[in-house]
């Protein structure tokens, strides 16, 4: 490929040409006037890593687990729907990249392809994510029919009782989304997301699936102990995205006080604006276990299917490897506060260049 | 309409396509380098929203009132001079959208209609925006008048002894307002305004009419106060739009001290900067009763008459009622300062996109 | 004249139209890289006044004195050299705008025209600006004409032991310096300013000249005490219009330390970035006397010679009462602390219109 | 030269115009979204200077000394790589310019020239800096090369155990590099550096040597201390110019943290973003003893060779001098943490110019 990409960032514009612009605009946007999309990023740009030296740590460990399955390093693939928008293989090839990367894909509710073909294809762990429609009867065929398929946690989406505005898709009358085969729902039914769900849905789900119940959409302390005493074994902390309430604080704000409610009953971890190996790391210091990346993903499904994904996540991995090693930390594991300065102490340097920076 | 606007921030453009730049800059401008007009919206940024989840709100209650009125949302339409620059049917159309709507709308002393005109087009409560004139006998008569016409209050602004120098104005020799007729004023008797008005002229206003006084443009904890003290039913923090001293804080700043200093005695409303659903709830969480807002209307009336306004309304109820699900909040009257994080927990992010958001 | 400014920063392009570019940019620049130049204006936006309602004010007293000498308002022209470059009857021209405006002018030594000449021109007082040169027989020969001219006060430049680094005179070669008649020394004699002065000077020139002596370029506490400690009447905190040390403080930061240290034993005032009646409120609340203005005139000198200096003044002068009777300020005599809102509590927001300020 | 540069900061363009754009993407690239390039020069932004006056400081002292070696300035030239891509004459014109100065090169590892071909052409001293390889016996032998030649101290890069991900090289398929020659490596042996090299390299430096050893890209109190422990006789602190971790704070920002761990025990300097007399002066005044410039001498170099260099340091050294006399300060020996406004107390002033600074 000609123009190969040298980091996550430059993934969007190569797949902006080749999607419709409705399809890369229903990817890239955000709720409203997208401020909480880009606070995502800006919240990482607060903080400093402190390089340490001569502490001869050379290949560091980059391996981790997450409710006890290994992943070969602290990245999953956030949910998202319709992969086939991004590319033809569609989930197949995201979770066959995941798979060979050794990280995981949370599969979408709202997967272009049916559930079962997802877990055919890949030769990796799947966890399923889940959206709870009104439907209770049609939520719990999905959830058995993913546990059958042998997925290995539900991922319930917590932060959707309603959508939220997202105005691109407003403006350009985005129509794709409706001509495509949801592959979960072959016969049509589907009906809306339960906007009524309540804290009971959480042992529901934990005795009818026999499975680990991971709860995405946290955003405060509050709800993060509530879902620890309902049973919860991770939390995500997430604001969709950007995609649901515009006005919400950056992931990455709130991860420490997620952290600290939980106080290690469950798992955490964070899931926006993660572009570089060192908001990786950023992550893990402020307490997440892993992190998610979700459009990065989508525009290098894009680019080059399979391939592209799989270039991505190497790229990804190298720039956590040598922050780590630059860091002097010998493994993701040994990542902790201390890898940071110490908030405020520096001006936040935007990652736009200005015309002093030629 | 071809290009039906998502957000209340879009209908300036489409009205600047339809008005005469003076008129449109009119509208838009603020007192000279409009530095408090651009912070009255600024303000906004500075605080982020908590989403909550699970907590089974669905259809959150949007009504409130204010001085015993019955509104079905949290937002007023401040006083405004001469609709007619707007739209041919005036004050007529605003009123008509506010009544249907459920909101109220402040009818102002230099209106394009007079007041009865007004009076007669609303099916809904109207409030009166009275300018004390040096001619205390024709202020009377105005007063008397807006009784007399089923005004259920007399909203007195306070902050403009001396108009602020409004440079837009100024620059375009904008002469437009002369050329119009002043609703209430047929005789051409206006004189100017009082410029030495001291507190008295609260308990005059309420002997005088019977009705509840209202002061529109308090911007300190200290005035707040001495409003309570002369008799003031409600205080309304308003800078005027950034119309009258640039330099003075954003009406949101102001707000916590003005609430403290009225320590329930009187209603407390915000005026300034509201563009968002999110917007109206920041205001509420730091202790308004209501929100009003200006310059929109007047774009939505100049695009679409009272279409367009009543359009705009529905846009900004769907936008609280969205995020008070997404804060998990039943109803506005449970919202509190719980709903925003802590004031400078994370960097101001600017509505503007910047290149880095494509 | 039909494009006529509404504003003091309007006459810089104007009065650009009609200068040399090396002219322009002698008076616009600043030393290396400008910082402390926009420094000096930017200081001001950190601050807000606070409006207050019903107070009864309606035609603020702006006069004021300094040093005994009556002024109409809190404005002094700071010393500038040779106003010949803007127009051709140079400080003749300033010395009639500014009596006229019940402003008074503090004549630079390197001014166009004999200090005679202006004198004689001038029908208000005049302070005289001194540089002291290493010939210390020449200096008090300049002293002793500005008694004899009916000067008032000697202000003693102190910031200038080296000219600071003022980088467009460098680039654009600026000659017209050396073109023209300096007016004060007529054979040519002048020297170089005397580097390695020391506290001495004070008490030298207030026995040498028997009048009042300031100190302009005080830039700290600890100088502004010794100022005080060796006899100085007066001090201007200045960075010399940010074209003496570059990465120095605004003059307005520096100020209330300079006003704590002095503790009252001498007149304080401020000379960097003033343009706008607010920003005369906000120094004289942080404990300005008056303060000084100095390109704006020269600009405004280059429009329209003493007309548009009359003019400049005219408009400061508006915008000063208007900013006082907004803040319910009886006089310039009532300002203090309370005027401003608490440091930091907003957010700075520029001059500068952004695309979203349309 | 028409277009004589002023300052440090004009020397960039001219170089481009000279150089293909690979090299002087080279030259100027930091690691990944450069944010910790940039913030090596805003963090200096960040503080003030405070002038003082009337000090009878004319003609400061510059001259200071390191590790005993006098310098008339306290500035040297930061190790860099193969210094004929600037110039065909390389180091030899850097070595002679700087000793012409009276600053003092610190020769790379893997300059162009073998480290004799510049030692003889220095007419002053070098130190040498050093890359310790995988191959131990390489480097023993470089290090002796270096005693050998006259080399007076060892300067051991600590912070780069593996490269930092520097995008614009990647981008451009720099390969320049590879087409030259590599001074001392003859015969193209060379070997990769030992990544895993821990605190023992410096006691094994020092015995090898007998010289002092420096240790260069330390960036936190903790390093510093090991350093000082370990036997370091002075430590730079260094984020090797941003060319590393991207999002490794400022080396500014560490500065002081570094001083209080070292205790006075080595010496400290700073590397990193000084384009300033001023900027020499901040990091004076924050406990560094001299600063190091690295890409300001490589731009220079292309431009002028040898004279260029020259001129480059003659335009710093006067305005350290200009700042240091506007402080009124006798001498860089005289400089402490006073001639600094307290930090945070004014906004970062950015060096570019927006619009309102025409």
């Amino acid at each position: 490929m000609p123009d190969s990409p040298v980091n996550l960032d430059e993934y969007e514009p190569l797949a902006r040409a080749r999607l419709p612009v409705e399809v890369a605009d229903f990817i890239a946007g955000g709720a409203e006037d997208e401020r909480t999309l880009r606070r995502n990023r800006q919240a990482f740009d607060r903080w400093a890593l402190r390089p340490r030296v001569l502490t001869g740590v050379t290949a560091p460990r980059l391996h981790t687990n997450v409710l006890g399955q290994p992943v070969a390093m602290p990245v999953l693939l956030a949910p998202a729907g319709e992969h086939a928008l991004s590319h033809p293989e569609g989930e197949a090839a995201t979770a066959r990249a995941a798979a060979a990367a050794g990280s995981l894909l949370i599969a979408s509710t709202a997967s272009s392809l049916p559930l079962e073909a997802i877990a055919a294809a890949a030769t990796g762990p799947l966890w399923f994510q889940l959206y709870c429609f009104s439907d209770r009867e049609l939520t719990a065929s999905l959830v058995t029919r993913a546990k059958t398929a042998g997925y290995r946690a539900i991922v319930l989406t917590v932060d959707a009782p309603v959508l939220g505005r997202r105005e691109r898709e407003i403006r350009s009358g985005y129509a794709v989304r409706r001509r495509l085969h949801r592959g979960n729902f072959p016969d049509g039914r589907q009906g809306s997301f339960d906007a009524s769900l309540t804290w009971d849905v959480v042992p529901w789900l934990r005795e009818l699936s026999g499975l680990p119940v991971v709860l995405k959409g946290i955003m405060c302390g509050e709800d993060a102990a509530l879902a620890v005493e309902h049973g919860a074994a991770a939390v995500i902390v997430s604001n969709h995205g950007g995609r649901q309430l515009d006005g919400a604080p950056a992931a990455l704000e709130v991860l420490p006080e997620v952290v600290a409610a939980v106080q290690g009953r469950a798992e955490v971890y964070l899931d926006g604006g993660v572009r570089r190996g060192t908001d990786v790391l950023t992550a893990l210091a402020l307490g997440a276990r892993v992190v998610c990346i979700g459009r990065p993903y989508l525009w290098a499904l894009a680019v080059d299917g399979q391939q592209g994904v799989g270039r991505l996540l190497g790229l990804l991995r190298d720039e956590i490897a040598t922050a780590l090693t630059l860091c002097g930390r010998a493994g993701v594991d040994t990542v902790d506060r201390s890898l940071l300065s110490a908030g405020g102490q520096g001006p936040a340097i935007s990652r736009e260049r200005g015309a002093a920076d030629r």
